[in-house]
């Protein structure tokens, strides 16, 4: 059969750093081109007291269906949480769990954006989410990334010109792919931008809690008194991403058609990976963990950024320092073939990700490429890193 | 801010039974108005069992990302199992596992249907089915259903006059809510009909191993050598439906696209659940649960039946008697505004579903109510039946 696919996604194409994860899985390749979180990252310990435990206590909670908003005692703990923790929250904003923040990507895009509305994104950003924004055939506009975050000169001029612009699409702390965190200033501005336009906000805060230097920036959501921002948050980076848990707080009047959104797609989330969330937050030493996490993954930035410092810097290769999160966003002189460079690193058994992956158009140029350094042990690190100083050496200096 | 929705979602309204559930969690009530498993048909010790092992042997593979694609040794187990009991899957086939069957209902839509291309499914059928093809602002088009499946005259007139119709959506075993099953004649002829119009048939087999009565009748994907049928599956009736998960298994050519599709919405299907689905199914007596289960439903059809013939039917209201399944479809006469009856009955603390929620249109004559026998317990389930009794015969009688 000659199969007519809706015109939704007639264009769209996998994910590419999925489909990369899938060649990096030879053990022989260094992967520098996940965004997992460490394998020690995980507090299997307690997962498996909590799971031995739900089962014997509350089996029919785990295995029977629940309501699509979300596990009640979940969405209690995390309401409390993000008021007292970041002034997240007001009498007029609802919280449901999700199955994983990729989940708030599809479902605020399918509630709020006809096909040929314009989302205006920060460029680069998270592949994933602008999937999925696209498999609504939504135009995406992209705005320039300062150390500082978005161009906010830009945006003024994209939200001007484009008249269908709905939606701004942001990740303020340590941005994937970029590394970088927005300013107060900056959120302020983006904020009076999206108010004075009629545009939505979406603020994807999955790494907040991964900061290993400086000080915590407000949440844009934290003075959202016009209703106009969706937050987004999840577990996946904090507690384990295979569980698939994440959360949206979002205006009590634009939720209820985004509740039924998610529950056309999957119903609710599953149960047990709710209750894991939910029992190790109010039960165990969730701060602590965090503060593991942060001690842990402060140790392979550092690690990773001296390792750029003495072996890819001196050979002709920039990036940004980074605060926080996950990911640190090389770039090459432009007289460099970017593709070429990947591809070479790979033949060489070393993996990132082409930073053209995170444009809104992959066929614009670029001469960057995204690192991960929570994923590798130290010695992967290390040894791919080295490589890629030498690669660069060879092809640059 | 006054909110502007897409078109989609504009007159999507909450799938009236996850609504009605709600309400009959009041402890008083005596709920018939579910499809959930009875709480004493999960596996509640094996589940527990695997759970604590695969925490202990494999806490990363439970708590990484994994594949969109889902969890290897499940897709293989499946594709094994699905072959040699069903005869589903060919070469040119892919299986990929899902977070509940809801999930491909959504997929499915999201990747072949067009704003106004027209779904033609059977009537009455499955609410959050047709909620998720609505979310897509696909037309449904409804076809009766007489005591074998669906009126195939009736689907042929219908194919001939929507020139748009793209998709044919049929639960072909112990349908939901009408309780009735497809003859193979008219799958075979379901089957010619859509070939000859260029359309894909989903076929939703929730309940296809909670046959009671009668001889299992082949599945229209097992004679798929066209390409033209997606089908859907779900551990939701016979493992758990709070684990989310469900599978389907549709052309390779046509999967690419819906792989993108649900990347896009939850990047992958719980871990966790998916291992627990593929160690119960290797490791245990996976078919004797499934025994097990008709054993435990064969009792409550029987028992509901028996009520119904007894105190509701001398009243003035029929049913259709089922092959298996988790639901019986009441008709009261046509003079009786069925709306009144429901409502009167929850005032009697007694919760049924009206038959309108099943329609293409919930503003159609209905006058047919759905009982579920699955989810109460004997003694309000006969309750609950004596009391839909009592008030026939004051209303009808």
């Amino acid at each position: 059969m000659d199969y007519q696919f809706s015109d939704r996604v007639l264009a769209l194409k996998p994910n590419a750093i999925r489909e990369i994860l899938k060649s990096a899985s030879d053990p022989e390749v260094i992967s520098l081109s996940a965004g997992n979180p460490a394998p020690d990252a995980f507090p299997v310990e307690a997962i498996s007291e909590i799971s031995a435990r739900i089962l014997r206590d509350n089996p029919i909670g785990v295995l029977q269906y629940g309501v699509s908003e979300g596990y009640n005692p979940l969405r209690d703990t995390l309401k409390t949480y993000l008021k007292e923790k970041h002034n997240i929250g007001s009498e007029d904003d609802e919280l449901i769990i999700v199955s994983g923040a990729q989940q708030v990507m599809d479902i605020a895009a399918k509630t709020f954006l006809n096909e040929g509305d314009v989302l205006v994104c920060e460029a680069p950003s998270f592949v994933g989410s602008l999937n999925t924004f696209r498999s609504y055939n939504a135009e995406l506009v992209g705005v320039p990334v300062q150390p500082d975050g978005m161009d906010m000169d830009a945006l003024e001029k994209v939200l001007d010109e484009n008249p269908r612009a709905k939606m701004i699409y942001t990740i303020p702390n340590f941005q994937n792919p970029s590394g970088v965190t927005m300013s107060l200033e900056k959120r302020k501005r983006l904020y009076e931008l999206a108010k004075a336009h009629g545009c939505m906000i979406i603020e994807d805060n999955p790494y907040g809690d991964l900061r290993y230097y400086g000080e915590d920036v407000p949440s844009i959501k934290s003075w959202d008194t016009e209703g106009i921002v969706i937050y987004s948050g999840s577990f996946s980076k904090v507690i384990s991403p295979g569980i698939r848990v994440g959360f949206m707080v979002a205006p009590k009047a634009a939720m209820a058609k985004m509740i039924i959104c998610k529950q056309g797609q999957d119903v609710h989330t599953t149960m047990w990976s709710q209750m894991i969330c939910n029992e190790y937050m109010t039960k165990y030493d969730f701060e602590g963990h965090l503060s593991f996490l942060r001690k842990l993954y402060t140790q392979k930035a550092d690690l990773c950024m001296q390792l750029l410092d003495e072996y890819v810097v001196p050979n002709g290769i920039t990036y940004n320092k980074i605060q926080g999160g996950l990911f640190i966003w090389c770039d090459l002189p432009e007289d460099v073939d970017m593709l070429d460079f990947c591809k070479k690193l790979t033949e060489r058994k070393v993996c990132v990700v082409p930073g053209n992956a995170f444009l809104t158009d992959s066929d614009l140029p670029c001469h960057s490429f995204r690192i991960n350094f929570s994923t590798p042990t130290d010695k992967d690190l290390t040894e791919g890193i080295k490589e890629i100083g030498k690669l660069a050496k060879e092809i640059i200096g």
